[in-house]
């Protein structure tokens, strides 16, 4: 996959010729493209809530993030990257899945990554709930455990709900870690917060060695100092991104299942995001956007920016994978 | 259970002392009874949607229609039936359940409905999707098959979904005539309409025996003849009524999940439970009511009335069963 | 107040030039005069539901009328009444409340129409809460009891609430009728639905005479029949209409403190008023339009409608006095 | 254009291996194909409502007709005509317009629809404002006059607007007419109503010889005598369906630019269009959509629902001509 | 009421059993009791408006906070105190009300809570608008004037409304001084902000004794610089923690009567909150939550989330009396 | 104009005596007068959206901030300036537009405002896009060039989109600095961010010597910095603040047409805003305030109170001038 890219690459449809509100909704108006040899970067939905304990919607949210995404320009206007000049991007669909089925629909998500990384393309999904980046890892991180940059109000290394249910979207990243896909040493988890069910909930996490920054630690750090710790524990190795959207305060994105007051603002979100350029990027989702909980829509325009943003992380790895 | 009724009677709350909106909300500001030998008939919420194959949502029912039945009151102004004189009537909170596992969550309603049987209450439940009703026959009616009066807009009938599902809200009563609980040729669907899957999509319940009433026949038969039928069908056995609130239109009724317009108006949908008055009821249903696609908050509204008609009919039942 | 009227009369701003989004929002986009002696009909906004025993919200009434009365044009497009023609109508602007002082509100509103009445000019309010007839009926029927088509879910007939309290929404149509107000022998209602809390609650309403005309009457006789009773019961006295929007089916009208389902459609209600034409309309409201609860915007569009409905009757009475 | 069709035809998605929220929504959850002479019925859709002199909004029409449309099966429940059996049926994508100036924008559509045309395909559109029938008009009865179906609240049969601005959404089928595109003899329009600007409003629509039906007389003949009406006045020629969904009451369609209460229901506007079958159809359009005022969705629903039903009408006739 | 605690308190519902959306609503899941001698911390509903000057609605207040409560776990991630350890803690009902009479309703919350006071336990409560504090200090401060953390847009200090009434939303601090309930000396206002009647609005407050932090202030003194203020200003004495939630920013806490914007972050009032541990608190209180205008739920969140952090700060200060 | 001003100068309603819901909706509450020899500043509404060119609803605006402007008060609490005592100011009503004829609207516009100009009345209006600016500025800035404080998402200077037309509300200062009104060293942009067309979108804004104020910088440089950043720029001369609602984060201003997360927080924008008392202020405006998408009606609050701050201003500025 490590082809020249540029200007035939795959290119949003230009709004000063169809209007925003215009033409069907792809993800960031880019083609549609099924084979994932084509592309380099991989945008996928996966629209499955089946995992989820409390208020379920997130199946709808790569619908809503598609529309949304069609406010993304393209070019970054901080970094500057381009992403679409560095990296062949398209829109792949979405992963099969099944509602009614949680097992199944694992290994169906699982079996369609494991062809988007055999062909060597980096996926950035758009969830769905959060047990989805469970299946992902098991396609794309079989080989070596990976590190993780892990925006979120919950660690999500719960262990068992409902008598023995073992995977739930609170679950997702005990499993991974002790399936062996997940470095808990390369792990940060940002934006902790909310009431615990005892004091032993973040047991695992911590024990696991797993980098919590609370809340209320991320206020005292601030941005710049939350991004090289961020940096320093996912080090050089292959890192994942994942992006849950209850991280951010609900007063920006109220529609997601697990609201939980007094988190991130956008601007810190972005923040964040722009300051790991550089690390060795290999995937990344948003995940928890919940339409039928999303009045004003807002969840899902945080949703599509926060992708843009990682997509442009993801483009700039890749162009710096090719030109090693 | 043949004990003598009246002044004794658990009653809502008084809405001239405490204000409607007062209050924690029980189904029709009944006292919470958890014992079901207390009472006669036993007013449950099912909050479960893990059967439905598009919108979720309906496991939030139960709480809506309980807020929204603050506004009934205690006498039918038509009938002049007063259910609470006739029979003692309670909120038995809601039926377990388990949002991440089909089949765990059908084994644990079944076992709370057995419960209520076996105490010789009658049920009415405020769902939750249409599978709930399956464990609820295999809870009553697995001595002998039980006619029902079932209106919705699908004919749940089908076979199954994504690869080999048995088990949705589009299939329970296929399952419930495969195993013996429900007699096909003393069921009545009423409201039936809406694109299908193919020719043969009704070929199971018309083969069955099933009546249906598509909305077209109703558009010309009208109220009292739809009821006339109705009860040759349902005949002199014991008989539930099944309400899929997606049998109305949904300019009424916008928050569930299957939506089809040109349904019932809410007026011809009370004349015609009102016209079931007398037969052997012995159970009831209001199913698919889901909060978050339901911003007027009229659907639940719609759910507890509905609810409440069918009370009537089952206080009275219930009455002419003890004076038989 | 029997000056000529034609072509100087006061006439709605025209929407070929300022578009019905633009301008301050009037009645009917007509001036604002607060000089009642100017105008021959008056349209008067009521922003007060400190009468209303649950949800509150009908004070935003009249703001949201208005704003959907740009809406509204020139002709009736039936019986070609125009009403702009026949008499000098105007917007008067609210009359004086108090929110948080039942009975000061009550002589408030009193006072204002006591203007209005001694100015020789016609009210056609719009609410809030269906108390705010009672003061109007105070001031324009101190003299002689007048006759009522009286459109709604409820009777409005009730004696008292929370303790001693004898004035409510609920309560109106008893006080007028005890202060000599209100004929009940001339007195139609129409819509009367929905669980009661006794079988004597609508003991008041029969027992004074009161025709009233269940919901399910009214599905009988249809709608030229029930004109014909309500026309028979007016006689040639003096009538006002009061039009509770909660007569109408909540899906057309959700925004409404106390819906009942099972109501007229808007169709209906129209059709209804049509048939008044003719007897000899001194006054009429609309009332219980609550915006916080009209997400659609439909209920004060409803609301306005119904205005302008009445609005051409009064002025074709208004005609036929003059005529006289 | 007269190709064989059947089996080999494109088909939608099935809904029982990717649920309904699934997917990249096209119309019908069919695929998308940019090439006219690849389909018979060729779904478009006009996100523009650059003729709105109220309420904007119906430029995002197209987008939320897509979205549901996925609950479209494939079957017509009643007349069971299965369109995907008799033609070749596909989303085009969108026309292309200009938000920001009216006359381009209605070059653009008549360009794109005169290559539908060409390629011998019918049109069956999505709006976007009544304006955009104008243009179509233009590319589709350039040669000889067509009759119209025409179902809405308003004539739309206006003069001018704002001075002298010709084109807008109140008076395309004036213009039509004049300019010899639309044979007013053998237009019919359904569900006219709500006030007007003078008792000339209806002059043009009347003297040209359109046969107009106001909702009061709809409601005096019922559906059967309405659609025989209907099709007299159509005739034998060549005929277009139009259907502003603000025909519809706005309790079922809050979601458009000018709501008038007092409207047509939804089972009886399917049971009209179902009533069409035979006509010699060649095209047909759902308009007026607007989803920033479709709170509950059920406006995109209804003309989602509506496009089917017109769907079932164009492929009937499509192969009714292939086998004359 | 010096009873041990620990083990056998009362205990919220379990959500890896019952899941969050299931069970009749309570505030934090925990059981229904309605004898205060069983408490030490009573929570407490009080769904009444009636002291509202504007937009009313704040009475659905308690039911959507206990719906939101539901959210809620048992440990504060950050503090680690675990009030149901601490303390015996349980959901008293909701306090009498009347909706349509201010005066009989002051004294039937006063009687409630005087109840609850004899009882020895401690109020939380959820209101209802800001004027139910009055009656609580009646209630509870007879003896001795206490002193008043206070969290407010608005300082509600004003005289008299609408002639000459002494009761509203904008007076409950003045009145509560001139009656001896509240120690001037002892109370800070933070928050207050929004433009003013006239230059002497703050009058009262200042010349009072009062401590008003103004948002602007706020702003540049910081969180804890903020929180040693408040310390200093209520000392050792007694002293009441009341939120109005329109003191936080209306991005976060859209549902609320008079929002003002520029408030505070949901985060910062957290913060603030917790820096009160170790005052001798002895009630408090969360107002003016108004579920109508709550569209997407966030406010009612934020309302549950701030009863949470309260009741743990009354849980620690109750185990730390009962230890001295 | 330097007309001596004080107590007879025209003042808002009160809201002691005329509830906040009561009454026709003026801008502040204040008179409405047509003549604009009479006022010293005039509040203006353009309701007008003709330049959008993606989501429309800026045309409702007006209605809607001055709906929302009700909850204002009188005095400024922290500059303590009171506009009606320093200023007679009215509501003027909404300038002349044409929602379907762009350059025609542009005229329409342009005259009222040289009208307002030619009375010596400074403006201050509600829009409507920003598109709305340019017909302002060449109304009141055609004898010397302006500077401008100009808060946004976007710079607006694009130089054409949909073929060439040079007209959108994404154009409007590139053509004010081509025609000559706007002095681009004199202008400041704050809170420009957002993904951008390509590396040049910014080049006409850096290029013409405006200094822009990147979301990004303003988080570095901190409120205070920035005041005196653009005090720096905009200097001694004749000054116009223009103040795009989607400078704010979508959290607190959802009602927007085009939407950019990780802006300014509402406390900022007012911070900012107090910051340039002093200057030579000659207008102002709000702009891009969508109701259709303003669920909450938080992004109409903040419009209005953001006319309450920039009002303070400009009559502080009006007074100064009258003394100097």
């Amino acid at each position: 996959m490590n082809l020249p890219t540029g200007h035939n690459n795959p290119q949003p449809v230009d709004a000063a010729i169809v209007p925003r509100f215009g033409a069907i909704p792809t993800f960031m108006r880019l083609p549609y493209i099924t084979e994932p040899t084509q592309v380099d970067i991989a945008l996928i939905g996966v629209p499955w809530d089946g995992g989820t304990t409390n208020r379920a919607g997130a199946r709808h949210g790569p619908r809503e993030i598609r529309n949304m995404s069609s406010f993304m320009r393209k070019v970054h206007h901080v970094s500057r990257i381009a992403p679409y000049e560095l990296a062949r991007v398209a829109d792949l669909g979405d992963a099969p899945v099944n509602p009614i089925d949680l097992m199944d629909a694992l290994k169906r998500i699982e079996g369609f990554y494991a062809k988007v990384h055999a062909a060597g393309a980096v996926p950035l999904s758009a969830g769905g709930d959060h047990l989805i980046t469970l299946p992902i890892f098991r396609a794309i991180a079989k080989k070596r455990p990976i590190g993780m940059i892990h925006f979120d109000a919950h660690s999500d290394t719960n262990d068992r709900y409902f008598g023995d249910n073992l995977y739930t979207h609170g679950t997702p990243f005990r499993r991974a870690v002790e399936e062996g896909l997940l470095d808990p040493k390369r792990t940060v988890q940002i934006g902790i917060r909310g009431s615990i069910y005892s004091g032993n909930d973040m047991e695992f996490a911590e024990k696991s060695g797993m980098r919590v920054i609370y809340m209320e630690e991320f206020a005292k750090l601030g941005v710049e100092k939350t991004i090289a710790e961020a940096r320093r524990v996912a080090g050089d190795g292959p890192t994942y991104v994942s992006f849950d959207v209850d991280g951010i305060d609900p007063a920006f994105t109220p529609g997601t299942g697990t609201p939980e007051i007094g988190g991130l603002t956008t601007l810190e979100a972005q923040h964040l995001l722009r300051g790991l350029q550089g690390l060795d990027l290999i995937g990344g989702d948003v995940v928890e956007v919940s339409p039928p909980f999303d009045q004003t829509g807002n969840t899902a325009l945080v949703g599509a920016t926060l992708m843009f943003e990682i997509l442009c992380l993801l483009a700039d790895a890749s162009a710096r994978r090719r030109n090693r």
